[in-house]
């Protein structure tokens, strides 16, 4: 299959392209100076944005494309207009410009838990509604409803995947609120002292990247004959308490959980550390996994971390 | 209160804004020719996709907005650019401007039932999910969760209020695929003979414009508390079979049933002569009608055509 993938240079792009060695893929990004250069991979520097970048990424006909390119929750409330070229504008092109150079193409659409809003209702599953709070839930879940009514049309096969916390993210800015979970795992791993900005007691839905690159892999050529019209699912999560996910690291980490000082952000602490219990039947019964485990997550990212060179931006 | 009318200069519009007599009206339209000229009423001509316009029309403060310009089904269907530009762009710099100009200014949304897309599932209240086929449907399903989402963050006060057949349109192009149930009272007032393109067991929803504008006058400042959190709801609609229509349009116009033969369209069938029960528990709750019979819809009906001009266009 040929696969186009926006946002490849980024954190889960990277590792996704890299993992996508039987298919042609064609990996877009603004900055592809980090996209793995093999010779499966053909990369393409351009903005979402302008029409003749779609052109271009999409003019050697398209089976699949996976959308991960996006403005991030943070970055999004800081600059509405680019969020909304971006998150809205340049996602409905993107599915017009696929549709057109494919046979109903299949679109796997980076969504997110944020159109579940903030605060999170007290359990969420497939029949939960959509309340986002943030620019950005908006925008996925005006997206998922688009991209759900192309497929009714047949213009196009999609499958909404709603990610939450992906670990280890590169340090440095990401625009991502949630960066604290990744910041943990560079702490520890490295000795160093963190300040956490949500409680102990928080508890956060974590993922490692290995984990959510294989649930979008799947997605490539997955059966849908169990996805719900909304052609949107919450991919399957480990909800863990920041205190276990801290020993965890220190443990594996051979450090000591004293390095950690908490400094609960109230803020953060409603956004990220008070995730409800979450049940994913759609996802579950097509074959989507979690990590499994605090120790298989834990063990899964530092391995990343160590298999990187940890200089790399989001 | 002082509200802004877009689409002022339609066929909702026009008579919308010639009620609203206590209220002071800028009234927004790319046509304002058709605005009626009366104290309340201040017309700007101009392009909502602009946004010197927009600047414009909310310069003096808005304590409201009733939102009801739009490139309707057919329409959008023949122009997808523009009728994402309006649909979608327009619409939410529109809510921008509104929301920065008033203190949480109410912002009422003229929805539509295009958002259970086409065929209608078998029933329909105020559970049934969205599911749009056409594009304006889709535009119309993303713009309710835009809404609920600025709700949600204090910036303005939404109502969607999905709207379904309102007759009797002028006669001519008006992009509106279910023109033929306005067609018909044209038709028989005057004693013309009639090809109705739907089947006489077709059931169809309809409700006069009078009966709308009141609906849409009811939420200005009709309470909230009974809203979904959706914000959106369905208005009431009586549900009628053509036969039964025609007769009733035929009996009070002194005309003959015999000047309409039937001709099907398949699709025009399906997409509004097979339109399911319906329910509409929040609007009935909130206090929000339909035209009671079939006997006052007509009558309401050819009274509204009686004192028209009925040269207007949409």
């Amino acid at each position: 299959m040929r696969i186009l993938v926006t946002g490849a240079g980024g954190f889960v792009g990277r590792k996704l392209v890299s993992k996508l060695g039987n298919h042609e893929i064609i990996a877009l990004d603004q900055h592809s100076d980090q996209i793995p250069q093999l010779p499966h991979i053909t990369s393409i520097t351009g903005d979402l944005c302008d029409n003749t970048v779609l052109e271009t990424a999409t003019a050697g006909g398209c089976d699949a494309v996976i959308h991960l390119a996006t403005v991030p929750g943070g970055a999004a409330e800081q600059n509405p207009d680019l969020a909304k070229r971006v998150n809205l504008d340049a996602t409905i092109a993107l599915a017009n410009a696929v549709s057109k150079s494919g046979n109903q193409p299949r679109f796997i659409f980076a969504s997110s838990i944020a159109v579940f809003g903030n605060p999170l209702p007290a359990s969420i599953d497939d029949t939960t509604p959509l309340t986002p709070t943030m620019l950005y839930g908006a925008h996925k879940a005006m997206i998922e409803a688009w991209l759900a009514t192309l497929s009714r049309r047949g213009e196009l096969e999609a499958l909404s995947l709603r990610l939450s916390g992906v670990v280890a993210r590169p340090k440095g800015p990401s625009g991502m609120k949630s960066a604290f979970m990744s910041d943990i795992f560079h702490a520890l791993k490295n000795g160093e002292s963190f300040v956490m900005p949500v409680s102990a007691q928080a508890s956060c839905w974590v993922n490692s990247v290995d984990c959510v690159t294989d649930n979008i892999i799947h997605a490539v050529d997955a059966d849908l004959d169990k996805l719900p019209p909304t052609r949107a699912i919450t991919l399957p999560t480990l909800r863990i308490r920041i205190a276990e996910l801290v020993t965890e690291i220190a443990k594996q980490s051979e450090q000591s959980t004293e390095l950690v000082t908490y400094s609960p952000d109230a803020a953060l602490e409603a956004a990220f550390g008070a995730l409800p219990p979450v049940t994913t039947q759609s996802a579950d019964a097509m074959g989507y996994t979690n990590d499994t485990n605090l120790e298989a997550l834990v063990a899964n990212t530092l391995q990343d971390l160590e298999n990187n060179t940890g200089n790399l931006s989001d």
